[in-house]
């Protein structure tokens, strides 16, 4: 599926989820608007969403597995995950190579993980998985690898997005 | 009331207003724009409004009862607050519980009070008080619930639209 | 000069200028977006403008007076001020009580006195000095006092903006 | 080059990158969208982009010069560059004098050098250099001079337009 029309399509109904039994997010860009604050002592802070935060617990009580995956080693990545109760792992310069890892302790084939991305980095990843999603301001590359695109860019709604979709097909809202 | 034309209905002008003696606001996605700002060390923050807290002073003063309800337990909430001088409970994983505590504390019956959200768990709330208002930028269900809608999104004045409607009855703005 | 006309009138060129010998700005809303982030310890920041600071620096220069009045008694407001080299007066609940101790202290008229305010606090001062302007995202009561409405929103560079006409009035740009 | 039509033009595709051989941003409004984090003690924080990081990380890997120079003498500006692994001069209220010292220590001539800019402190640069390029959002003056103007702001991705036709001239996106 590939073209304008498949990238219009909304989120909230496609059967691309029957089969997919894992949900990876990248972090930078998908759970954060891709900005990072700097202090002036180099600490860092990112900019997350809550609705998003309340559709991740949600569906995260459903026991749907979720993990995020961040080629950045920052302490940011972390504080926002134990927030969110989920994990994460971070610092992959090989992104395709830690979600391998990541699906290989669960036990799930690539076929089987939802990746939402945003960037040039989860490029390797959303070419390989069951259901590549874009978050609606992706790079253009991500764009055409995508099989959804969510209406909201990231940071802003996104990643509720994706859960709720989630959380319908599971037949639980 | 309910539909698009309802939903479009300015905040300013409501005979809704009658008999409501309490307004309680939700705090994330109301108060502040609904983002988080995660920090290296997992301290949070939010960006409130000051034309919000003018409102909110404004009909303070009047003698107006106003409380802020959040199912977060976080000092942010609280800081602002103070600053606003209005009380606030929050760690409320059922909210409908705290409001029905704030309001018999205070001897208001659920149809006296105004309540303003945003997100799916404002919903129990906003089906039970006289008056469900609904931030522009709020998810559907509770835009769907709601008997007026703000103009603004949260965060961006939604807060001083609603203390401004309350003032203008008043009739004291 | 009132009605929509002229408040669509661009800031750039007006004859408005001649005789103003001070220039005042309300802080929040004005020199930032309106916004105040509040961290968990109560501590608060605010998001002011690179290109803000650059024309108050040309315009400092030039040796026009500029002083900002603020409401709130806040640390952030003494910070900006600091670093832009301007005097700021704070902690006024009567902004206009403040305005003429500014003017009197300086040997300036009301007359002669141009006052960039966006909220209602700033309506007394706005009344009576020569020159009131307000920034385009100011609060409708603003906006029908003022003689000039910037472009641009509080934050973004309605404060350049003002300073480039007062560059270009005194022919220096 | 100049008028609207050439301000419309795409960074994507220029034939202006040949005889190009190192690359200037000015820090804030073009690495950062130009607003300021005023925290109550003074300290400052600004808002950069992680795209924006990507790309320049990507050129940078091919070896292709990089340079900040930026008017402010901000602890902010270090720790961004440091994380970029780029080197930054600033301090320097005349930019044109920074600019010749940095070409002069790396042997490179002004006609071999683009500069992205945004304000008026970069204008002496911007006439100066072989390939001045604005930000979408750069003040008028900057525009006029450019030869290329990003599509995106400042801050939001203009970094990474210029460095994606950087690496594309390089051949090897």
């Amino acid at each position: 599926m590939t073209g304008l029309k498949a990238h219009r399509r909304r989120v909230a109904k496609g059967p691309e989820l029957s089969g997919i039994r894992i949900l990876i997010f990248d972090f930078d860009g998908v759970m954060t608007d891709n900005r990072v604050l700097v202090m002036e002592d180099g600490k860092e802070g990112v900019l997350c969403n809550r609705s998003d935060g309340l559709g991740v617990g949600m569906l995260r009580a459903k026991g749907f597995p979720i993990v995020v995956i961040s080629t950045e080693t920052n302490p940011v990545v972390s504080a926002r995950c134990k927030k969110l109760k989920i994990p994460c792992t971070q610092g992959h310069e090989d992104k395709l190579a830690a979600l391998k890892d990541v699906l290989d302790e669960r036990g799930f084939a690539l076929s089987e993980a939802a990746y939402v991305g945003n960037d040039l980095n989860d490029l390797p990843c959303m070419r390989v998985v069951g259901l590549p999603i874009a978050v609606a301001d992706a790079y253009p590359e991500i764009l055409a690898v995508s099989k959804l695109v969510t209406k909201r860019p990231g940071g802003f709604g996104a990643v509720r997005e994706v859960t709720d979709m989630f959380m319908k097909h599971l037949g639980s809202y």
